[in-house]
């Protein structure tokens, strides 16, 4: 945990906020903080700052909180077809470390129906997994996540209004442009959004419909990796591609 | 399994290989294969061809196969303060399947004594998991896997042996050239080592010693990625910036 993640209403008039339960036992016995200590915090959603501990009592913590400037949603997206329940359950937290602004999980003809039933997909789970993510990498901007049961209701008639402004790609094997080439020439204010398939791909249909809706191919080298794999690694190098193009 | 892989003691010298057990399996339940279709095969550590089905009886599969040339070593090692045993487990697939010519496992001072002890590090557990690796991205090159339990006699009396005309760089939290960077100046032949610390970091000694050892540090952007997930990101924007370089 390299930042405390408080909920909004935790912090009071005085911007003090008392933890306890697991955030303070990572205080108290991992950090080993004292009256006095410094901790970096984050509102969820909100700005990133510095606390003091000004209490330590009954295995409780209080922070008095100096709150800065909000950091800048990623600028990159991503479209899964849905994963099995355990992919996904594993994924939430690599992608908020890597940064993602939405999270966007879609039926698809090699989807599995019961994955959609599955405990991972339930808001309260991935919640808890997302901030883990978000706390290691001291972010407090939380992906949005959604759920579509229609790959072609969402694109056809959903993705404009979700992703407005954005590069469109489509993770394809074979030989295409690379992600980085693919975002060469990406205005400041475009995000980018990189579908990824299910195992086994997409069907010729869902393949059609992307590539009717904007989405450019790109490919990453001649390795065919596990649609999980796939998907850090693309945002991996999407992620670099765009922070030095800004840097 | 993208690539059905071979000991080279199972071809015979018509070049055909009868498989049983998983592989026999996956090709008649997953892939449906019937006599006459054809499959791609490799040989471990050996050439990648195609075969065709000769035979199929009582839940064992003939192949008879055209093996062809031996891929290329991948250009990029790893040196890995050891995870813990369950992380480290989950690494070997994806690092296989993304691509490495070395995986170099060291002690270091926030590494714990019993992760030496563990299931993950038997060399019948790792092949399996990295095989699994190499046959998803269709690759016959087993990563050369080490482990040291001393980092300063790694560094010091080992290394230059193990890991001839190689770049090293040195994966640092801070303002650091890219990985990406790193590479633009890479000779051809030259390969390319990447240290990634124990979660919690290398500590000043490990530091010094790497710098001492000309391992440059590099840095992944502002976040700060749990180690698993900054070792499969800096190998897959390294892995990148290789490939656009040289295609």
């Amino acid at each position: 945990m390299n930042l405390v993640l408080l909920e909004p209403g935790e912090l009071d008039a005085q911007q003090r906020a008392v933890l306890g339960g697991t955030r303070a036992g990572h205080l108290l016995t991992v950090l080993r903080v004292t009256v006095g200590a410094s901790v970096r915090v984050g509102v969820i959603d909100g700005g990133i700052g510095a606390a003091s501990v000004d209490r330590i009592e009954a295995g409780r913590v209080t922070l008095r909180c100096t709150i800065g400037e909000i950091p800048p949603r990623p600028r990159i997206d991503l479209l899964l077809a849905l994963p099995r329940p355990k992919v996904i359950g594993r994924l939430y937290a690599p992608l908020a470390q890597l940064g993602i602004g939405r999270l966007i999980l879609s039926n698809a003809a090699r989807v599995e129906r019961f994955y959609f039933d599955a405990h991972q997909l339930e808001p309260g789970f991935r919640r808890a997994q997302l901030l883990d993510g978000l706390a290691q990498a001291r972010d407090t901007r939380v992906p949005i996540v959604t759920v579509h049961k229609s790959l072609r209701v969402l694109v056809e008639d959903e993705l404009d209004a979700l992703t407005p402004s954005t590069r469109r790609l489509l993770a394809d094997p074979g030989e295409h442009l690379g992600v980085r080439d693919a975002c060469a020439d990406l205005l400041p204010s475009e995000r980018v959004l990189i579908a990824i398939g299910p195992e086994g791909g997409w069907n010729e249909f869902e393949r059609d419909l992307l590539r009717a809706h904007r989405f450019t191919p790109i490919g990453l080298g001649p390795r065919t990796l596990r649609s999980d794999v796939a998907t850090i690694a693309l945002l991996a190098v999407a992620s670099d591609a765009l922070s030095s193009r800004s840097g």
